[in-house]
């Protein structure tokens, strides 16, 4: 097809989450269309990227400064703290300006299957935050999985000695969402979670 | 969320086509987690083909060398010409292995909405090895599309100077395809390229 430097570029572009062999090639047609204006930008983004990208050593965000934004940002509340399994998740929180205060990310969660245990979570800043005292609630932020429900019932367990209150975001029908699409287990969450109205 | 360079990068990458904003989302935190293994070999990959892909004088492929690994090829068979839309076609028309002669790329096809005319496309080297003689047939490979149809139709025209016989891919149901799903226009190409059996 088109040489050794365009099949490297393809399978690279192929390994990528959300491209297939297809799109990569289409993707890879694309940037070789536009060398100068497209690829080349794209490649120099990539490098510096990968140059200044830093983990938050007080929060496990990705940013180019240590601390992260988040955690520099004197207009948040660092009295609550939001736990996270993803940089992911932390990044669609703050898209939906749903919270003023300070994340903590875990990395992951507990999952004998993929043999991740507490130690293997990145929960030690939490947990000095909390020897120091002035945290005011910690927030479960994680997914309605079982690794996720199981790991908010061991964080619950392990935050218990502090006298902090904990809570777990809301459970049920998401927005916009119709009932008779749901799977059961959102209808059951749903249920139980339902509140007097009058 | 987490600074300019990673906001730069997820713009970069959300142009790409077969990436939104969400998937390039997970595509730069994908790249972020391995920015030594993952993000610098692809940016390493880009900048390399950027610097070496050419465009094909002989037949308008990219490849990292002019005349292209196709047209180099002394195994191909010079005398029938392939004609094609675009790289990504000829690409898969090498991927079926299904041509052994040579191609053209025309870059496009005749269209009065996006204002290309035949000066537009990219026809000068096949028009040039016609006048040379040595070519037994030219197949046009265009896509089943208003605008494929018409470029065909003015190639056939074009090119009845030449006496060269020129050739149409068959059009009709694609391979493992249900006639329940084919849109009409198929269906009706499929029964007027009907044979005759036995």
């Amino acid at each position: 097809m088109g040489g050794a430097d365009i099949e490297r570029l393809i399978a690279l572009l192929a390994r990528l989450p959300g491209l297939g062999p297809r799109s990569a090639r289409r993707a890879a047609l694309a940037l070789l269309r536009q060398p100068q204006t497209r690829m080349l930008p794209l490649a120099q983004a990539m490098e510096q990227a990968a140059r200044s990208v830093r983990t938050c050593s007080s929060c496990g965000n990705l940013d180019t400064h240590d601390p992260c934004g988040i955690c520099a940002d004197l207009a948040r509340d660092r009295a609550v703290v939001c736990v996270v399994e993803t940089v992911g998740d932390l990044w669609a929180l703050e898209r939906a300006c749903v919270h003023r205060g300070v994340y903590q990310v875990l990395g992951g969660t507990l999952s004998a299957l993929s043999g991740t245990g507490p130690d293997d979570l990145n929960l030690a800043p939490l947990l000095a935050r909390l020897e120091e005292g002035g945290v005011r609630e910690v927030i479960l932020a994680l997914g309605a999985t079982v690794e996720g429900a199981a790991t908010a019932h061991w964080l619950q367990d392990r935050l218990a000695a502090y006298d902090v209150p904990v809570s777990r975001v809301g459970q049920g029908v998401p927005m916009g969402g119709a009932l008779d699409v749901l799977d059961d287990g959102t209808l059951a969450a749903a249920l139980t979670a339902r509140k007097i109205c009058s």
